[in-house]
C-alpha cells in the first residue's frame, strides 16, 4: 500500500532539500545531513537518529552517492557521513538507491548481499536532465552574448539528449541552428528537425561563421586548429562531462569567451532537476515491487 | 571524377521518374522500364538497349526491387523485366542498389560473385521517409475529420521514427498530443517534448477521450476491447507496416472510421521521396568508393 | 438564469447543424430549416411551427443570413424560408443574429424597431476562422504538390490575420517562409517570428524561387508580369475573398495550377467552424445582456 | 548615392557604440561623445570636433536624446553635450534623428525651421526590440525560478508587441502560458496561437495557480488583492514602462519576489538593439529620400 511506504533522504545538496518535499507529499519522509531548518515537508533529522533508517523501504543516496570511498555528499552537514554507518540500520529488503555509486562501495554490498539502484544510469533520468541543461545553457549564452538568442548562428556538435534538448529550444527562439554530427543517420535526423547538418569533418572549415558554438561530445572535438579559426567575438559552451570537447588551454591563450558548464540541472533548476529525481526513483521502486 | 560517373534507373513508379530527373542534374542517367515520354533530364531508352547498362557504375532497382523472385516493379512499363535478364550487363564493379531485396535474389547475387546493396535498411532513409508519412498522415486527418487539428485531442502509440514526425507536427499545429509508449525513457522523451505521456497499459482506459487515434506500432496494439471504448465519431489511421497495428475487423464492425495507410511517401510527395532516395543513394555510393 | 434562456437556429449549412448540437448541450434549441433528421440534440421543428420562434431569446440565421434580398440560406430545406415571414413571430427583445447581413434588410429592421446582430463582422470570428482556413490551404498544397511542405519554399502575400494563421503552421512543418508586405512594421513583425520579410515591390523579382505562393490580399497583387516569372510548377492558392487576389484568367493561360480556395471553415472543418460560432454568438449574447 | 552618405553619431551607450560600427560597414561614420578609444570602425571625434557634423546627412541622437532639455545622453563622455552647441553645425537639410525626443526640443526645433525624427515612434523599432526585451525576461526567469521554464505555468498580463513575443517563447520552451487580456479578439488571439485565454476580470481568482506572472500593461493590473492571492513562491516580473503595473510597494511587504525589468533591450542584447536602431533609422532616411 503506497501510504504506508516510509523513505529516507541522507545527505545530498539543495536538489535533496526539494526531494525529500515532494515525496513528503505522498509519502513519511525522514531526512539526515541537513544540519539548519529549511522548508521542507519531510521530518529533519539529527544523525544521532539513524536507526530510524531501520522503518525505511527506500533509502535515497545522493549524486554522487559517496565521495572518498566512504563519504555520502552532504554539504549542508557539518558532520561528516559515513556510508558504512548507514549500512546496518538498513531494513531487511530495503531499497538502497544513489548516483553514480562508486563500484568498490557495489561490490562491498554484493559481498554482503546487499545492494544499490543506481539512478543515474536511468535512461528517463538522463532525458529529463537534458531539459535543465539545456534551459541552463541557454542562460549562460543570453547572459554572455551581447546579441539575442534570435537571429543567432549557433553549432552544436554530437546529436545525443542535450544536443536535442538545447537545439530545438534555440531554433524555437529564432537562431539559426546547425548540427554536426558523424552518422548519416543524425545528419538525417538533424535535417528533418530544421536545422542545418554538418558533417563533422566541416567543422574546421565552417566554424568562423557562428556567434555561439556549444559542444556536447566528450572527446577533444574542438582542437587547436579548429578554435583558431573560430570568429573571436564568438561564445564557446562546453557540456560534455569530464575530459570536455575543448582544447580549453588553447581556447584561453587565444582569447576566446569559453565556458565549461557543468552539473546544470542543480544549478538551474534543483527544484525540477528533483522532480525528475523523484520520477526516476518511483520508477525503480515500483519496478522493485515496492510500489 | 563525379561527373563521369553514369548511372542508371530500371523501372519503379513515379518516384524513380523524379529520381531520375534529379540524378540527371550531375550525372549522365539512363532510364529503362518507362514507355511513354516523360519530363526528366534523363535519356529514357527502351528494354532492347540495357546492353547499356554495361556503361553504367551505379545501377538502381526499385522498391520493392524485385517481385515473385524476379521481376522488377515496372508499372510504367509495358514489357516485364526479369532482374536476371539485366545481371549479364553489369559492368564489373558496378554498384548495384535496390529496395526490400528478396532474400532469394541476394542470395543469387552471391553465389554469382555479385551483391546489391539495401537502401531501404538505411537508418538515414527512414528517418527521412518520416516526413512525408507524417504529412501524409496529416492530409488524411485535415480530410477526414469535421474539425481542426488545432485543439485536437491526438493520440499516437509507440515512439519511432513515424511517430515523432508525426506528434511534433500535430503539436505545432496546435493539437493535444498523448504519446502511448512501454518504455520510461520514451515517456520521458515524449513529456520532454511537450506531449503527454500514456504507458500502454492505460490506453485502453483513456481512449475514449480522443478525437484522433494514430498507431505507428506494427502489432495489435488497439485490439477489441480497447476499440469498444473509442469515440465512435473518432478517427483512427494506422501507419503500421505488413500486420498493422489495428483490429481492423471489429474496427470495422464497430462502424469506426479507420483509414490503414501505407506507403505514404511516394504517395504523397514523390518528389521529395526521390529526393530522399537520392541522399541514401549517394550516401551509398559514397561510403563504398563510388564518389 | 443561463439554463432557461431558448434559442431557434433557422436555416445554414452543415455548420449551423452541428451548431445547433453543440448549443443543445446548455439550452434548449429549436431548429428549423432541416428537412431530414440528422444527428443533433436540437428540437428540429417543420416551418410550420415557426411560431415557436416567440419561445426563444436568440434566433440565429446562418452565413450569409438572407440571399436576393429575402430568402434565409438554407440548402438543407426543400421549402425556401423567407425572412420576412420569420419577422412576426420574435418576441418582444429578442435577438436576432446574422452573418454579412445584407444591409436592405438591416434598414428594414431599423425601420420597424428591430434589429439584428452581425456576428460575421466580429473580430474574434475572423481571428478563429483564420485557423480552419490556414488547416485548409495546407491540406490543398499537401494534395496538390509533389513534395513535402518540409522543406518547401512558400511565399506568402499579406499579413493580415489568414496570413499570420498559414505562415506559422508551414514554418512549424519545416517550409521556409517569406512574408511579403508593404509596411516596415509588418515586416519587421514577419522576420520577429521567423520569417523571411519581402517588401511588396521585390515580389516579382524573387516570384520564380518559390514552390507556394500563397496570396491573401483582395487586391490583384499577382498581376501577369509576376506570374509569367513564376516557376510553372509551382502552386498558387489564392485565399483573398470576392476579388482575389490573382489574375486567374493569365494564370490559366500561361498552366500555373491555381486554387481559389473559399470559404475554407465550413468546408475544411465544420464542427470547428460551428465552436467558433458558438463562442462569438454567446459573446454577443453576453454583451447584451442575455447571458 | 549611398556610399557617400555620411553620418555622424553623438552620444549614448553602448549600443550607440555597436550602431556606429554597423553603420561604419556601409558609410563614412564620425562619433562623438565617447572619450575612451572602443572596438567600433567609426572615426571616434573630440567634442572640439563638432564642426564635421555640417559634413554630415543624418546625424543621429541616443534614446533619450536629450536629458533635463538639453544635455545629449552621454555615459561614456566626461564632457556635458549641449544640444544647442550641435544646432549650429548641421548642415542645411540634414537629417536629425533622437529617440524619444522632448517635446521642448522639438518646438524650438520647429521654431528654427528645423526638425528632428523620433525613431522610438516607429512601429518596427517597437515590434523588433519585443525580441530582445522577451530574451531579457526570460533570462531573468532563469536566473530567479528553481524550477525550468518547461512545465512552468506562466501568466502574461496584456496581449500587445512584447506579451506576444514572451508568450510564443515560453511556449515553444515548454511552458504553459496564460494570456490575460480585456477584449474578445485578443482572447481569440491568445488561443488561436496555442495559450490558455484568460479574462482580465478573473486574473485574481486564477493567480494562485502561476509559477512565474509577467505583466505587460503600463496601469495597475496586479494590485493589492490580486497579489495577496498570488503564490509567495511564485516570481513577478514587470515589463511595462513608466508607472508600471505592479502594486510594488504592497508586492514587498508580501515577499513576493518581484523584478521591474526596464529598457532590457541595451542591457540584455545591446549590438542586436544597435541593429534594430540602425534598420529603423535607414528607413526614415530612405523614407526622407536621403537613401
Amino acid at each position: 500500500m503506497e501510504h504506508e511506504m516510509k523513505i529516507a533522504v541522507v545527505g545530498g545538496d539543495l536538489r535533496y532539500l526539494y526531494l525529500s518535499d515532494l515525496l513528503s507529499k505522498t509519502y513519511p519522509v525522514y531526512l539526515f545531513g541537513f544540519d539548519k531548518p529549511f522548508d521542507t515537508g519531510a521530518s529533519r533529522l539529527p544523525l544521532s537518529d539513524l536507526s530510524r533508517l531501520s522503518q525505511c523501504d527506500l533509502v535515497i543516496l545522493p549524486l554522487p552517492a559517496v565521495t572518498e570511498g566512504q563519504w555520502v555528499t552532504a554539504p549542508f552537514s557539518s558532520q561528516r557521513i559515513s556510508v558504512y554507518d548507514l549500512l546496518p540500520h538498513l531494513a531487511r529488503g530495503a531499497l538502497l538507491l544513489g548516483g553514480k555509486v562508486d563500484p568498490a562501495f557495489s561490490s562491498y554490498l554484493e559481498e554482503n548481499s546487499c545492494s544499490i539502484a543506481d539512478y543515474y544510469e536511468r535512461e528517463e533520468l538522463a532525458v529529463l536532465n537534458a531539459i535543465p541543461t539545456a534551459e541552463g545553457a541557454i542562460a549562460i549564452a543570453m547572459e554572455e552574448l551581447p546579441i539575442t538568442l534570435w537571429g543567432c548562428r549557433c553549432l552544436i556538435t554530437g546529436y545525443g539528449r542535450v544536443s536535442k534538448a538545447l537545439a530545438r529550444r534555440l531554433l524555437a527562439l529564432g537562431a539559426q541552428v546547425t548540427i554536426a554530427a558523424r552518422k548519416h543517420a543524425d545528419l538525417a535526423w538533424a535535417s528533418s528537425e530544421g536545422f542545418s547538418a554538418l558533417p563533422f569533418d566541416q567543422i574546421a572549415g565552417e566554424i568562423a561563421t557562428y556567434d555561439l558554438v556549444c559542444n556536447t561530445v566528450p572527446a577533444v572535438v574542438l582542437d587547436e586548429a579548429t578554435l583558431r579559426r573560430m570568429n573571436p567575438k564568438s561564445l564557446l559552451i562546453d557540456l560534455a562531462s569530464k575530459p570536455g570537447g575543448v582544447d580549453f588551454e588553447t581556447a584561453r591563450s587565444l582569447g576566446l569567451k569559453t565556458v565549461w558548464a557543468l552539473s546544470l540541472p542543480g544549478k538551474a533548476a534543483p527544484a525540477t532537476a528533483a522532480a525528475i529525481l523523484q520520477t526516476t526513483i518511483l520508477n525503480i521502486a515500483k519496478e522493485r515491487g515496492k510500489l
